[in-house]
């Protein structure tokens, strides 16, 4: 979608994002109270990303937790493109995957697309990819998931069984949708004309596996829902349920409050999993951007500005703590809290989480193989 | 290719095709007769299929020919688009493709696309294109190709190995080029832009599998020659050697001399490996075109004329024998040959073929297995 202002696709996001124009354009809708609070009360728990409404938008939630209450279970699908090292942005909706996971008892389908990636990246090759994909699958099974209900879904391992589901979906997709869908021109290669049907294929794989029609919800951020609209015309005519989705904001750059964070916006912008305690303090004590004033006496008289503050806004999605976030919004709105001691929260609470996710992932290291789907 | 008087693409072949102007438009080469005594030497006996210039076209023969010579092996790979019941058109290649594999001593890689069918096809589903695979794989067998060096490939059963290659043959082919090449519009499905990269992949297996490099050669109609220059293209770019080919003059349709025989000129037009001796002995003696005179009388007195007569022209494919072709030749000339007469003459070979061929099909229907590359 491309207005005045910002422009948000599957590619770019830029631009100061208008959340609730983006629910317009896209044709989503909203996540009402009523909604979060039936998820909570299925869960059992609050999750920080809801009540703060980080996760805003959805389709057809009403109809799957319908669905999902008298009796039809459905699975979780989301995934993730392994043309680098995982970064905070991409862990936003795993980490809520997993609450779902969690709350709803339901098989989580992950894609890695080595294929897309390779296809896309001019400087990438297949082995490249191939080979980032199985590290990218680590950061997501160190956040917890259950090795019995997560099947991770290497597109190149899985190739046979995808191929046959993407064709029928091909079928149904002309060039002329795909161009318009996502901006392919005559001169993009064919590998990546084909590629939608591709992604589209684990919405079916569920169903196909289980024998039976199971509806997938997709937890991703609304950049993604473009994909997801061709699958959704196509999912009823070849006879499953329309696929459901909920939708998270943009972790914001660490350079500034607009677009989204992406490893393109440059290394400085990003904090990726892989980083060391020493790069992720020098990251952000160099580069967030302050919503802070020039000097510590205009700071403390005036008080800083949250709400443009990239580290406080880092925290609105790692903080799960509501007090303790609280506490530091009035306390730097205030002036009492300082931006370099805002910034040091914000350095403790990642690292104290990384610190934590790379042992896991090492732990997790020789167990990837019975998270694995292959043909 | 299109021109004045006739057209020639993957997808259609009519009116009355020049082959001298076809080898100019497509920037093949005329098989020379060095090259057919080459190939004769070396095979230790000749075909008639080389002798009457049914293969008539090449591609890198020269350069195949001297690598074989100096001990380097090439592979043939040639195929099927499983939409209907086989014909005598698809076998002729087939049936050259059997004297190179035992000639050259050469492995033969066989891609049978139901992925192709299912795609190009409104009407048929995967499982039928699927299904039609095996039927028409059978009429390959049963030409007495051999399992030990003869590798089937059903797309569908060999699509992990096949994607793989053919994204990153994909990589290297923009939309533009597939529009240009196959005439696909922006109303084509997406499936359908990507199949020429997989229709490119089998070049490559014979040297991924064998660990090196490897040629093939493709017999086939000429009207298939598109589909391998993208591939020829593309392979220095991939480390492989660019594939040789050899190419056949089209069986002309029973109903008339222009054109090529195939499902869509009508059932008449079309003689199938699965028709019975009643029907064969129909189609030939009510709708063979004739080249005969309207009455017995003139006939007697005018002669016939063998060069536009349906039942003499596939004679040229069919009867081995030249001194049995030649006499038929000068007694239909002369007027001593009737037209009915020459027809029974290629009924009676017809039948004596499918005979045979129909008993091989259903002796292999259980050994179909040996033949089968899978995933």
């Amino acid at each position: 979608m491309v207005v005045d202002k910002f422009r948000v696709t599957p590619w770019e996001v830029s631009g100061e994002v208008d959340y609730n124009r983006l629910i317009e354009e896209f044709g989503t809708k909203p996540l009402t109270d009523a909604q979060i609070k039936k998820i909570e009360q299925i869960a059992g728990k609050s999750h920080h990303m809801l009540r703060r409404r980080i996760f805003f938008s959805h389709r057809e939630l009403d109809i799957l937790l319908k669905e999902y209450e008298s009796g039809q279970k459905f699975a979780l699908y989301t995934g993730r493109g392994p043309s680098g090292n995982t970064h905070m942005g991409h862990i936003i909706p795993w980490i809520f995957t997993k609450y779902l996971q969690d709350a709803f008892d339901a098989p989580l389908y992950f894609q890695i697309t080595d294929d897309e990636k390779f296809l896309c990246k001019p400087d990438l090759s297949l082995e490249e990819t191939n080979k980032l994909a199985y590290e990218n699958a680590l950061d997501l099974i160190a956040l917890g998931f259950d090795p019995k209900k997560t099947f991770i879904i290497v597109d190149t391992d899985y190739a046979k069984s995808l191929y046959k589901i993407a064709i029928q979906v091909a079928k149904k997709v002309t060039a002329s949708t795909a161009k318009s869908v996502f901006g392919f021109t005559n001169e993009t290669n064919i590998g990546m004309y084909f590629w939608p049907a591709l992604q589209a294929a684990p919405c079916f794989v569920p169903s196909i596996r289980e024998g039976k029609n199971v509806r997938t919800l997709i937890p991703a951020a609304i950049d993604q829902d473009p994909y997801w609209r061709i699958v959704r015309d196509v999912a009823p005519k070849l006879g499953y349920l329309k696929t459901a989705a909920i939708h998270n904001v943009f972790l914001p750059a660490l350079t500034g409050p607009t677009g989204k964070m992406s490893t393109s916006s440059g290394q400085h912008a990003t904090v990726f999993t892989t980083d060391d305690e020493k790069t992720v303090r020098k990251k952000i004590m160099k580069y967030a951007f302050s919503g802070g004033r020039d000097t510590v006496e205009e700071h403390r008289k005036l008080g800083g500005n949250p709400d443009i503050d990239s580290s406080y806004q880092w925290l609105r999605f790692f903080e799960e703590d509501d007090e303790k976030l609280k506490q530091v919004y009035l306390d730097y709105k205030s002036g009492k809290l300082l931006s370099g001691e805002l910034k040091q929260i914000l350095v403790d609470k990642i690292n104290g989480f990384l610190k934590i996710h790379q042992k896991k992932k090492e732990e997790m290291r020789g167990r990837l193989d019975e998270f694995l789907l292959k043909d």
